[in-house]
């Protein structure tokens, strides 16, 4: 589909579903790390690492193409907007995972989880979407549902705040786990914002 | 006035228009919100909800007649980012509120007026412009305002932070009413991102 | 050489050139301000906030020459954008050094300067490369280092918040050196941030 209607997008559509497959493989290691023993959580964050990494070349990838390009199927700097906001996605995700190890922190509190759950549900609508970007006007039930799961991560978001201070932790642990949950909740907002690069380009093409 | 100038834009004109007296209604909740007993909390945060909805509303219905409309005023990602950044104060306003309510604070200190009626101030400027939106030229004494607004807003921030750590409340306590204040500093820097959309759109207008 | 290519470019030029040395200078009251004995501070404080201030003068010249030019050498909202981001860095170094002040921080942790001296090093790369911003293709070099500074910085950001956390400080001290060492890191961010909107510019030039 994409190729009859757009050959010289064709590299971008790889490269942005190439990202988008990432994505889903590092919320993943998300769950399985925040699900993991203290012991393994090293081992868990060094691969969170190379996924954050792999991303980090297909954005390369494609702001190298782009530079190359003489025709590109969406504006130069909505390509450009569209790869660094993938990006920030998984540089959260990372970020959790890594603060988490090196602060060492003990058992998560539960409502972790359902941030996780969310992150799940936005990665794989993401995942699904990327292929599908020649065709941007069709993915406004993409754009809908991800903005839909952001409103819900931010009230699991704050529901997990006040678990956070109901004096079970000290400060000191309170601020630790605090940094995690905040970098998860800025990876709910970072879907969001592809979704709204996403319906940003719709918008033009439309 | 608009109208004679650009029929095509007066949906978008009386939406932004509608949203700017939400944001006015908002800002008198929040302010009635700082002052009231902890037992009305509940309710008023309940309200500021409500009114968070109906702004959520108004960008919806922008966001859908931009996607059906074949002329708009401006450029549609101009329209776009203007009602996403609009949607912005409110969001900061209500998780303010709601964070204050979740965690419980105990009374709030004296420098939060200072910051409530700087958002208040800010709120009006803002209500007051939408209305004009057509003639975005003749809007840099609201752009000029609301930045210095904001230049007094941090100085205001940044002393209650001090006031925070003077010794009267202890570092569980300190973290909540921080997590709050910080939600104000983001409304506050809000309105001047919404400022800042409104004049990238009188430099193009220019 | 932009003077033969862009003629009515030139005095924007000059102005992002006299930014990028403010910027410099700023950088330089910073690492003095993290070397100095307390009673030092609030001199050194005043001495920034000058140098903030200087940097607002020159971002609202850029802004006025915006308005009153017909033509410019790149998108006005690509003139704005730059502009807005580099005030960004100041403002944020500015506010470390205002809290560090405010909070009456004791000794900041070792880290810290690992910390400005990549500031330092970004600040070099910018201040260097706003001359040559008439001929945007030629700095992609400028744009590749600083994010890799910027990888960097998240490294140290890291480790130096492990560090906060190793016993050694109470919560209150820790939440007062952490605000602090945020805004050395979103200065880090906004080097980024300046970069890439020098990127946007050369891509669309290209």
């Amino acid at each position: 589909m994409r190729i009859s209607r757009k050959p010289t997008g064709a590299k971008f559509f790889e490269l942005f579903t190439e990202i988008g497959a990432n994505i889903g493989a590092s919320v993943e290691v998300l769950r399985e790390f925040m699900r993991a023993p203290a012991e393994r959580r090293p081992e868990l964050a060094a691969r969170m690492h190379e996924l954050e990494h792999a991303g980090d070349e297909a954005t390369h990838a494609i702001i190298e193409h782009l530079d190359r390009s003489f025709v590109t199927p969406f504006d130069r700097e909505d390509i450009y907007r569209l790869a660094a906001r993938l990006d920030d996605v998984v540089d959260h995700m990372d970020a959790a995972v890594d603060l988490a190890t090196l602060y060492r922190v003990g058992e998560l509190p539960r409502g972790v989880d359902a941030q996780v759950d969310l992150l799940c549900r936005a990665a794989r609508l993401t995942a699904e979407a990327m292929p599908h970007l020649a065709e941007p006007q069709g993915l406004t039930a993409y754009w809908v549902e991800v903005n839909e799961l952001e409103n819900e991560a931010d009230q699991v978001y704050r529901r997990l705040l006040s678990e956070l201070f109901n004096g079970r932790f000290d400060a000191l642990e309170v601020m630790k786990l605090k940094d995690v949950v905040e970098e998860l909740e800025a990876a709910a907002d970072a879907f969001e914002h592809v979704a709204d690069a996403v319906h940003s380009i719709a918008v033009k093409e439309s």
